[in-house]
């Protein structure tokens, strides 16, 4: 198991307190209030719609932010990989979901030892799973432990990645995990992600509408079949308005909704859904100019690319791809050499996870301070 | 300054001498046997050619690799940011070439002082500047330093990055080298790095002829301003032939060649060049299975994407894109749930960033054993 608990370098620990002009370049910056913000509404909708908030931690790979949004009335956190749900179990987080599958002996082991150790604390932990091979080889792990792994089953809404079909294969997993002793059958995991970036908000609905029937047909042939469904999850960022609206998910699982992201900022606003504010930002700086454009220190080492390049905050210029460690900048009105540029990252997960740490700010990049560093617990943690 | 010395996780601690089946996923895995092979043909091609080899730690990150490069006969490393620079020097790499512009005061006053600790260890610091005020901002920051600082002008050589224009553009810039005392002119940075992933062999020749051009050019009129140009230092695995035929090249920054690519194997060989193998690798594991696909566990943020997607080694699937954490695999023989899959990343550097360690195996990835476990020192030093 990794740890995370890189230490603190004493150039971010002097940080604290002095002004965004002393941030060094290149850095990943979050801007605390508009995050507070974001977290808020995203919370007084979750209630106001009677429905449970459990963000994706895989977002800000933090133990600080999970604990805030516990604080504001999440019921718990989803994680991707074992490795991020021991480091935040580690640091205190309670409630942990891994809404993905998990195969391997060695990683089921852990997931044990962890189901027995957040149990004894009073809190659970739970997984998905998608075939009858994996839900026996979750019972088989479990078999020596005291404890209840909480599973859910998680069905493919058109997404087209993890998922037992719905329906009679989706029962079939629903079978086997009731037929294991230390498992609870928690409910059905049904997350849309291809979903969350459809631009208009009609595509979007007709999506989680497929979805939606996807969901109800196969709890009621998992019911008929005599076993309970307790709880479905899923949703993110681009859809959960939907997802709540439809009285059937309990659960919200949106995780980008903190932060933002520059792709996200393309969707059409679902007016279902509040406003959410950008509040990740890379601080950059001009270290070359030529007639024709700038360059900054900012490369896909600091913000990732993989849904577009990162947009220029505040400023009419364009970003294009420099490499690793470079963005060129053009525009009628290019940045003077030294001058600071403010990028809004394309994806907000994996840029996240380039970084070991995050520069917080209260009042603003433009003229506020640091208030404090947020360490990144789970970068890297991908087993 | 970043301290890079992550500890080492027990769970790796425990893996050397063990099968290579034993590693768990997703992983980063080093066949030794074929990097070795890649080290040996470069350092001997340089040999051959009289060209000093000086390799890009961007690629690696990594001291101990450092270290056999330099045992292997390269002169010195390269690195594009500060903070690397730092961390190999601290860990006994002494002559550091900056192949980057730095202007912030802040970082610059770094520059000076570990420009003092290499000198005080029989090394040296370079550094690459490519403006009149990046010239002078060198100098003010060596103003109180007994040190010598090594600067290469950076001259745009088709690349349309960084780099002062060939011509008076780069004159000017080494007017100001030579006036700064602390700074003495090493010669001209001159890396076409456009070039590298130009197909066919007959585009990088054209594109290395016309930087050869801009090369003798700007060198004959700084020569006849009266200043010496010792080096021109540049070049990466894709023409790295090209610029030691010309004879004048002096030194070679090649990195990828010691790991290599798909974007690498993309391109049509040079028969000038040695032939290098893949020697890295994303072990990776299926965790879900449908009828039309298997899913892995390496998405991008296993394996950077920004120049392609992974390959799949040895087997008949095609990797399409399943976000963060997931890959989808596609093809006619599709792998059962558990089954390995190796991956090979679409580009090596920023690959090897996404990572704290890499998995050096011998023996092949197929049946070898573990042999050591290479800390990523300089991972996320972005400042």
């Amino acid at each position: 198991m990794t740890s995370s608990k890189k230490p603190l370098p004493e150039s971010l620990r002097s940080l604290v307190g002095r002004s965004v002009s002393e941030i060094d370049t290149p850095a990943l910056v979050v801007d605390l209030d508009a995050m507070e913000r974001n977290l808020t509404r995203m919370t007084e909708f979750a209630r106001k719609h009677g429905v449970s908030l459990r963000p994706h931690a895989k977002m800000h790979k933090c133990a600080a932010l999970a604990k805030l949004q516990m604080q504001a009335g999440a019921v718990g956190i989803c994680v991707q990989k074992t490795a991020e749900a021991e480091i935040l179990a580690e640091q205190g987080i309670t409630d942990i979901y891994i809404s993905n599958e998990v195969v391997a002996p060695s990683k089921l082991a852990r997931v044990a030892r962890l189901a027995q150790a957040l149990q004894k604390k009073g809190g659970r932990l739970a997984i998905a799973v998608d075939s009858p091979e994996g839900a026996r080889a979750l019972g088989r792990a479990m078999a020596t432990s005291s404890a209840t792994l909480h599973v859910f089953v998680e069905i493919n809404v058109g997404h087209g990645r993890c998922g037992a079909e719905p329906g009679e294969a989706a029962v079939a997993v629903a079978r086997e995990v009731v037929a294991q002793a230390g498992l609870q059958m928690a409910g059905l995991q049904a997350y849309q992600g291809r979903a969350q970036h459809l631009r208009s908000v009609q595509e979007r609905r007709d999506a989680i509408a497929v979805a939606l029937d996807d969901v109800q047909f196969t709890r009621s042939m998992i019911e008929e079949a005599g076993i309970p469904v307790p709880l479905v999850t899923g949703a993110g960022t681009g859809t959960f308005a939907l997802e709540a609206a439809s009285g059937v998910w309990g659960e919200l699982q949106a995780g980008s909704f903190l932060f933002m992201d520059a792709d996200y900022a393309r969707n059409e606003r679902d007016p279902a859904q509040p406003v959410f504010e950008q509040a990740l930002f890379v601080k950059s700086q001009v270290i070359s100019r030529a007639a024709d454009r700038a360059v900054c220190d900012a490369g896909h080492k600091t913000q990732a690319i993989d849904s577009g390049l990162p947009l220029v905050h505040g400023q009419t210029l364009e970003y294009a791809n420099g490499g690793d460690e470079h963005g060129l900048l053009r525009g009628p009105d290019l940045p003077a050499l030294g001058a600071t540029v403010w990028l809004v990252p394309g994806h907000c997960d994996p840029t996240v996870n380039l970084h070991d740490f995050m520069i917080g700010v209260r009042g603003g990049i433009a003229g506020g301070r640091v208030e404090r560093i947020l360490r990144v617990d789970t970068r890297g943690a991908l087993q």
